[in-house]
């Protein structure tokens, strides 16, 4: 088994948790206490990786966070802070990286090499010679957009040929011709999860990472019952904004917390009431 | 008529030249004189930039080199430099950024004001929402990726729908629904002229940016004769590794001069030839 599949189930049993945790700083939603740090992006996602790493199954940096402000420092101490401290947990750098060969050497390298993340997301728009750079690390994951979770995804991803939108070809290459090294996973939205589940019978038991959930609205049972996988895994449902932004004040991390804490409850609960094998 | 789009029809005519540099360091590639340096990057565009800036119509550096090996100070330093020493040259960063609103707004903040460039390039396939974040920017441009050069580019690109394929659907909303600002251009690869050709129909006088030519194999003439606007401008003509890497010994920089005067020459004498409203 590949090793970031093998890590992501690993996790997922020794954890019993399906969430993975965004990190996405963004100074003005923080505690002043925090802000007024000159590396406060990283002391603000040391408190929260810290409070959260007992309910997370990964972690996810959004690179976009960091790169606005020059931060690219704290985003590499994060990672190694998580490394560090929390070895078993997953990180998946959110970049949706894409790019023509050269270039994507360089990406790949820059998430693999650089930031020694264990898999990283790419935007397939290119095609599936610039998914290569990146699958070609056997040992690292590469999260492949197929339906997202924003209102204008169906501009592009829904276009149909045949019958068969974009996304379900996307899938469908990922879960074939692109993963000749086992190491894809893709992204779908929680904001449609009807398409979680026909994602889920073309793909199988691959990895689906599910933003939406949250501040975008996404139905979090719907999303359980639609995506599980044979072993009643399989899902990494984000969140970002709903956890680390729980509470603006001094008890930031708490609130982070529990609010982590509450997510995984509720999610294995719609886990055991939803389990393939069982129900209905 | 938008900043961006001003910006480069001043320079199409005061350089009469449709050539853009792609600034893609890549140490492994360089003269070893260069290669010593802490700075090699930066110092390595530097000597390119001074000699091939009378040639050339945009510079696009691709911030893939950079970020692969930490080198985001080199990719300012690079910008800083083009802006003061030839302020009338656009500068393109190659980033093709895609996400959520929230994601989106920082990837624009990252190019429009940390490296303050005058367009950046972004990836379609999200759908508009994710791209308006970008052109809420109303000074710059927004360069969105239409069919790209590569060989797999058709994976996606060409899925069709009551016979309108993808990237003309594309196309067809870059110039509309996306272009409110009137600050949208698109990438074409010249690996398919004839594409080129029916995506200048549907844009009417946009800026295209055309990656593929040197390196890839693209045909310049078709290119020139497929592209251009009712201007006989209207092509961002990219070369990169064709001209950077001319030589490798200590004459690179004059030797990224000569191919460049040579590309423009060539691309002006299709264009006298392809001239609209003149031949055929």
């Amino acid at each position: 088994m590949n090793r970031f599949y093998r890590r992501l189930s690993d996790r997922w049993n020794a954890s019993n948790s399906l969430l993975c945790v965004g990190l996405d700083p963004d100074a003005g939603k923080m505690p002043r206490s925090i802000t007024n740090d000159s590396e406060s992006l990283f002391k603000f996602n040391r408190e929260i990786i810290t409070a959260v790493a007992p309910f997370a199954c990964a972690f996810k940096p959004q690179i976009a966070y960091y790169a606005a402000v020059g931060a690219e420092n704290q985003l590499q101490k994060t990672i190694d802070f998580i490394k560090r401290e929390y070895p078993d947990i997953p990180v998946i750098l959110d970049a949706k990286r894409g790019d023509i060969g050269s270039t994507a050497d360089m990406y790949a390298r820059e998430a693999f090499e650089r930031y020694q993340v264990d898999a990283v997301t790419v935007n397939p728009y290119m095609g599936g010679d610039t998914i290569a750079p990146f699958t070609r690390y056997r040992d690292r994951g590469v999260v492949v957009l197929c339906r997202t979770s924003n209102p204008g995804s169906g501009d592009l991803q829904e276009w149909k040929s045949d019958s068969t939108e974009l996304y379900r070809q996307v899938a469908a290459l990922a879960a074939t011709q692109w993963n000749a090294n086992t190491n894809v996973a893709l992204v779908v939205g929680a904001t449609y999860p009807e398409i979680l589940g026909e994602v889920r019978e073309i793909v199988g038991d691959m990895p689906i990472l599910v933003p939406g959930i949250g501040a975008q609205g996404g139905d979090l049972e719907a999303v359980v019952a639609n995506g599980l996988d044979s072993n009643n895994c399989g899902l990494l449902i984000n969140m970002s904004r709903s956890i680390i932004y729980a509470s603006s004040a001094a008890d930031f991390a708490e609130a982070a917390a529990s609010q982590a804490q509450q997510a995984v409850q509720q999610i294995n609960q719609y886990r055991q009431l939803h389990s393939r094998g069982t129900s209905e």
